[in-house]
């Protein structure tokens, strides 16, 4: 079952491919529309959803995501399907043309990915944002969502199943939407059709998919970010960047969960940034230097702890806890960065440029950032316009993960009978070429 | 221990990360030196190596691929290091530069990947050549070399280590040279510290490697190619490109493997075909259909096999053997490579352009060809100077891989006190610029 699921979606992405960007955008809007007319039988699914979840005390939090119906979230739904249609076509474009001989040219040609096994949980308006990535990007998608908007996630693959083949040249198994919880560690083994995973959800969905499949996984189970406050530090744009980075959504991958404070500091920065954050209820987790540096300076011990060495520093907190030791250097600030983090998006605070430079350098993340905030790792805000996750990956695409990271490409070469053996190292005498071809006049 | 080295490793390449191009390019310069100077004892602990095989009766084709003293392979090799030195420098480049606000810019920089493990068979020069990629593109890098050519392995390793240390600022960590087969499974276990594995040998160690780890492997286990003879083809074109994509070398992963021939065509082209694949000692495992009209053209059947339908279109034969089916059309043609290819290259021969474009647009492989031979698959050939290996991966980088194949990148992002929470969407009401840089005015 899960095979045949895969291996539809991969004959569906051979087909989806080979249509143009006109004809995938134009099937874009006809889901709109059709999601549109059905508004009302799919905010009945959804509050069917919304009742079950609330019958069976499912945490407010969750009710939330769940709700299709609240302030404009249907809207903004639908509008992200015309804005995904209406960005440039990434598929196609040529990024490298070398002709390596008389009418032998080579291009390097971006293309789909292929297959995207997407695992998502509460959030249903997930199934149009990646719907609408997948077909804009010419990938097939098979798409499982979680049992707790099933009603929900049922009558929007009908819709979209009867839109695709009823109204667009799009084949009707690129987008497989499946709701049976068992299917999805059969999916997992299908590394032959499923080229890539993308789990949007909890940590541990991420890591349970991270250790139970050999296909790629986009995504991270982890965001530990960490600000470090260098000694040139300016001690109003520490504390202002700190309490931002911490509070203004701790449940984010990209809030900052570790802060590392140069030991020349203590006096002059520490005791406004401890109260700006217990200000904000902020609890502590400090090694013993720090704590007796805050006890000397009678700071609210309501919300200092001591850390735990071992687990503090290497933990995603996603609450108003934050892990503060004071270090020593800027290499060892570096140094602890690189073994503690979880390669998302680390920060400098300091106003010696030549110490930003060697952090932005020597820091192993995704993000690297110089007086700013954690919290602006994000597709929105770099402008990509829509995101399909963020990576923490060493490989193929890094940080907040747009429309490019679901787009590889192929070579190809176009010749007129030719072969290696006339080349020299292959048994001939004919020399390449190997001349770059102007991309603008292609 | 593969712990231990893992993490050394990775710390290296957090060190290696931040030298200059001119630091990394003069460490392969000293690197040069040393191995010139030492070419007697190299060639003698090579010749050790030789002897021991010779005496275990090693394949003459395994003896062959040790021998370093061989025509000019140990000038080559050195010269490989120089060439790699004198490439432009990979890492640093600004491909992306976004303004989001005042004083708020976002680059997206070239780094290395972080730390490679490169696992090869008899090969010695490997070394050479994959410590030269490794520091050129900044990333630290553990090799694994064969028991074939521990010897020679071993004094390579001594003076590249002995260089690095006393004449460079490379961290000595950076290249990393074990010999024990033992390490090999407990260093794939390493993904916290390794970013990548590219094995370099036989397909069973590549499909062992696949099977045995969960960090990214670039490589390819199969190079199962295809040619399609569509219906306009040119015969000749046809004959030269089949014979020539077989016979130059049969064991390469470039090599074709699998012969469709459009239905129509059989009268025309299949018999100079056979006759001229027949008269270079290739055995032809036909279908039922080809066989019929191969008989009743008196093709000499010594040459001719029936076709195990399920494994032989499916299979590397890397010897002088090859399939051969009829088909219907270009539709068929391009569903049986989708389902049988194994993502590496593939070819259609046609005089129609729209037939090619449907071919090019349609095959799922990393290289599309039209009208020339498969062999040309080659980082050599593509002009790329070096290779790394040739990937059959959907992700990252396809096909030969170059020096950009072991690059990524990371977003840097420069502020001056910025803070989420003043945006709008985050609390605030500023609005982002995402305004795009001139990459060449930075």
């Amino acid at each position: 079952m899960a095979e045949q699921i895969a291996r539809e979606a991969h004959l569906a992405s051979t087909v989806l491919k080979t249509l143009s960007d006109e004809e995938r955008s134009n099937a874009l809007h006809e889901i709109y529309d059709g999601l549109l007319q059905a508004k009302e039988d799919i905010l009945k699914a959804n509050l069917l959803d919304l009742q079950l979840a609330t019958e069976q005390n499912l945490s407010p939090s969750l009710i939330k995501r769940l709700d299709l119906s609240k302030s404009d979230k249907f809207d903004s739904m639908l509008q992200g399907i015309k804005d995904v249609a209406a960005l440039s076509n990434p598929i196609g474009k040529i990024n490298l043309a070398t002709q390596l001989d008389e009418g032998l040219n080579l291009y390097r040609v971006t293309c789909p990915v292929g297959v995207l096994l997407i695992i998502f949980e509460s959030r249903p308006e997930v199934i149009a944002n990646i719907t609408a990535l997948a077909i804009k990007s010419g990938n097939a998608a098979i798409l499982k969502g979680g049992k707790e908007s099933l009603n929900t996630f049922k009558i929007l693959a009908k819709i979209v199943n009867t839109v695709l083949s009823n109204k667009t040249k799009v084949p009707k198994n690129s987008i497989q939407l499946i709701s049976s919880r068992s299917q999805v560690s059969d999916l997992l083994d299908q590394d032959k059709y499923i080229d890539l995973v993308i789990p949007r959800g909890s940590n541990d969905l991420v890591r349970y998919i991270k250790s139970n499949t050999k296909i790629p996984v986009l995504g991270h189970a982890d965001g530990i970010c960490s600000i470090y406050i260098d000694q040139y530090a300016d001690v109003e744009k520490s504390v202002k960047i700190v309490v931002d980075a911490k509070i203004n959504y701790p449940a984010g991958c990209n809030a900052v969960e570790s802060v590392l404070i140069h030991k020349d500091l203590l006096n002059s920065q520490l005791i406004p940034l401890a109260n700006a954050l217990i200000e904000n209820k902020v609890t502590l987790h400090v090694t013993p230097e720090i704590k007796s540096f805050l006890i000397q300076n009678n700071t609210d011990l309501n919300y200092i702890k001591d850390a735990n060495i071992d687990e503090d520093f290497s933990k995603e907190f996603l609450s108003l806890d934050i892990a503060i030791k004071s270090i020593d250097s800027l290499e060892d600030a570096i140094y602890h960065i690189n073994t503690h983090s979880s390669k998302h998006t680390d920060a400098i605070i300091t106003e010696n440029e030549s110490a930003a430079n060697k952090f932005l350098g020597g820091i192993d993340s995704a993000g690297v950032y110089w007086n700013c905030s954690t919290r602006f790792a994000d597709g929105f805000r770099y402008g990509f316009g829509t995101e399909v996750g963020i990576s923490t990956n060493k490989i193929h695409a890094r940080g907040p993960v747009g429309l490019e990271g679901l787009v590889c490409y192929q070579y190809q070469l176009r010749g007129n009978g030719h072969i290696v053996s006339d080349y020299i190292g292959s048994g001939g005498k004919k020399l390449f070429v190997h001349k770059q071809l102007d991309l603008d006049f292609i």
